[in-house]
């Protein structure tokens, strides 16, 4: 890193008229940001030149180092074997990371996953876990790495030691409306995973109303922004775009995803998370180089399942990281919400639509996720689907059940139900769950 | 003003997005930033998406509005008739306020004028003011009335009363890079003349080398907006362009040019000086209505001259000012700098070009301007050019004399001087001194 100064409006200045930035430019705007010698409003219009006029790979995977480098990479080579993580863009109802993680761990993949809280539609692994009562997940950096020595798996949040430029710009640009630009999204979520001490890193790139990129082709840049700026720093990455045109699986809110990936791990669960978690858990084998195939890597993750061994290594881990297991060796244990209510379909039809980002407002609306940063989250809360896109209908059957604990919410929150889920008299083409796939050689049409 | 709030971040977005914001958000969004409610990187991401993104004439006005009501405007109703003032967008050796001033006011036509200070390449009319011993421009609210009333002319700097929120935006923007944006600067202009308490307005928007707006166009499109946010007020405002590919007149620096100056009102000085001086004072007579047309006007602005009327104007509001008159009177008698020191011509041939941004810095150099705002102006340094553009020279001719009191500076300026004159065999056209009239109706070639 070179220790050259510049002058910041002249930086601003060359991103303003679109120009391209050199690595020790962006280098030394990060630094100095961190080191408060950039005031938040000179950074602030760098962000806005950045969003308005854009950052190119090369220029992203600056940003990247510089946020990396601002904290510590940290160092796995106690644990052998190469490690491996998934990193999911966000959508509601997704727990894939709760039922991938202990199957690729138990197939000899080291998984360190440092995951993140929920805020607005979208629900947070970490808000998951801390449904099971005793789990937790502020751990230091060495117990980090004993627990991952230990089960070849750890599920833990960010310290304050990993990418703290990161955390300070994203919060800059979450006050600054610069949050949805795709390499400075793509930056933020690299240089993070980047810290975590990885060697391969698998990505779940979500497009659709439930998703934070609604477009497909917004998806497709972002995933090929994070591929390459995980190729320029030499770990294998992939990405495969996936289908959040309504909430993954049937289980929409902390405690109810934990036990649908319960499900899952005993066998059953929905089939659109299976497929998902199969290619993703394969996909992660591969890359840790236990399976000589993606193909492979899926026929290891299925009998993962099959054989009870990831559901084992979820008991332990739960176990390792002081959570009550018996809570996942019977889900029906857990205590229920005050109140558990059906919604009834007022037609019958073929369910044709659901606004995933309506759906998953509804389930903060119960209680199950915050709207501000400082918002508690309720374990309990949330809902369970009964019909999904493609499903038939009965006007009156239960199409969903309501668990919250604040009553006064569910006149609101039934009607939000009702009005996210279009049902019509014509049955609809099924959906692709996988569109594409994302690597260094390029983007691919996937399928299956 | 509507005492209605918005979410700031919203606000950003939708500037960001390219959409076009009502006057109750921008007011909104100006007043919360002068009472330190919105933080300055808010307020620069929001310039920087103004910047790239554009305000409308609307969205100008409105922001004009919130800056002018941010301070005080100024009640001139004491002194009768209607009040005219000229501002110029700046350029190297224009010295033409400390000309028009008095003839404009010697013609019966109030002139309140609030001017600023040299920064870069541009001088500023304040601190030529200030070359005058004991001229003083530091006024409160209640002198400025006062002198206005008895002189019809006042010649100040900006108080603290007036648009304290552009002064504010005008710093956030000088570290922001957003500086060169038509609508800010539009605004910035607008505020603190519409705050002064004219009734019209007269507008000098300089294109060239040595202009702010190096492009025709740009000038002509800063044109159209201030003129469009004058008569949004109710202000008459005209505008012309004119170039600034090499200096105006012959002399760059403090008192060089108040020396100037002074020729011109006792009958003398350089034509281009006088061509566009006596343009916008007889424009400025006509909106003052003491005049039925602008040709009038300007006929009046030669008598004035003429009769000497200005002149006795120009020395009343330099005693009125605290100024020492006898150098007005006798400008020889002003001590010249340390160096007073030839620049020859190293070829024959005619001047075709200029360089006026690169002349305007030799006289940086020499001590007559401002690298940085806190920085100290020599009254006495600059240089007086002997050749414009047309003129045929001789090899070893003079072509500028450099007036220093920083004897290191003179191998360095002699340099600047010639390397910022092209000197070619072939006689150059004439440059067009003035190019377009902009007013209400809208933009018009001008045939002088």
């Amino acid at each position: 890193m070179s220790d050259q100064s510049y002058n910041v409006v002249t930086l601003i200045r060359k991103k303003r008229d679109g120009e391209v930035l050199s690595e020790e430019e962006i280098s030394y705007l990060i630094r100095a940001y961190t080191d408060d010698k950039v005031p938040d409003y000179q950074m602030s219009a760098f962000l806005m030149a950045s969003f308005l006029n854009g950052l190119n790979t090369e220029e992203a995977a600056y940003l990247t180092k510089s946020m990396l480098h601002s904290g510590i990479v940290v160092d796995l080579s106690e644990t052998s074997g190469l490690k491996v993580d998934k990193h999911s863009t966000g959508g509601v109802g997704d727990k894939l990371s709760l039922i991938l993680a202990p199957i690729v761990a138990s197939c000899g993949v080291p998984v360190p996953m440092i995951s993140g809280r929920g805020l607005g539609h979208t629900g947070g692994t970490l808000d998951k876990l801390e449904s099971i009562p005793g789990f937790t997940v502020d751990v230091n950096l060495d117990r980090y790495k004993e627990i991952l020595q230990k089960q070849n798996l750890v599920l833990v949040g960010q310290t304050e030691e990993i990418a703290p430029a990161d955390k300070r710009l994203y919060a800059l640009r979450d006050v600054t409306a610069t949050v949805e630009s795709i390499p400075l999204i793509a930056g933020s979520i690299m240089s993070k995973k980047l810290a975590e001490g990885i060697d391969a890193l698998v990505l779940d790139v979500k497009f659709g109303s439930g998703a934070f990129m609604k477009r497909h082709e917004d998806a497709a840049e972002l995933a090929k922004t994070l591929v390459g700026i995980g190729e320029e720093f030499g770990k294998q990455t992939i990405a495969y775009l996936t289908n959040m045109e309504q909430p993954l699986g049937n289980a929409v809110g902390n405690w109810l995803e934990v036990k649908e990936s319960i499900d899952c791990l005993n066998g059953g669960g929905p089939d659109d998370v299976m497929e998902i978690t199969h290619l993703l858990a394969g996909t992660m084998i591969y890359l840790g180089e236990k399976a000589s195939s993606v193909e492979e890597g899926i026929e290891m993750s299925y009998q993962a399942v099959d054989s009870g061994a990831a559901l084992q290594k979820w008991i332990d881990i739960v176990e390792e990281q002081g959570g009550d297991s018996s809570f996942v060796k019977d889900p029906e244990s857990y205590p229920k919400a005050e109140s558990v209510t059906p919604v009834k379909s007022d037609r019958s039809g073929y369910v044709t639509e659901m606004d995933a980002f309506a759906l998953g407002m509804v389930s903060v609306e119960l209680g199950a996720g915050r709207r501000a940063k400082e918002d508690e989250v309720d374990p309990q809360a949330g809902f369970v689907l009964h019909k999904k896109i493609g499903d038939n209908v009965e006007k009156g059957e239960t199409i969903a059940t309501l668990h919250t604990n604040k009553e006064e919410m569910l006149d609101a929150a039934k009607k939000g139900i009702v009005e996210a889920i279009t049902i019509r008299d014509i049955e609809p083409k099924p959906l692709r769950r996988i569109t594409h796939r994302v690597d260094k050689d390029g983007i691919h049409d996937f399928d299956g």
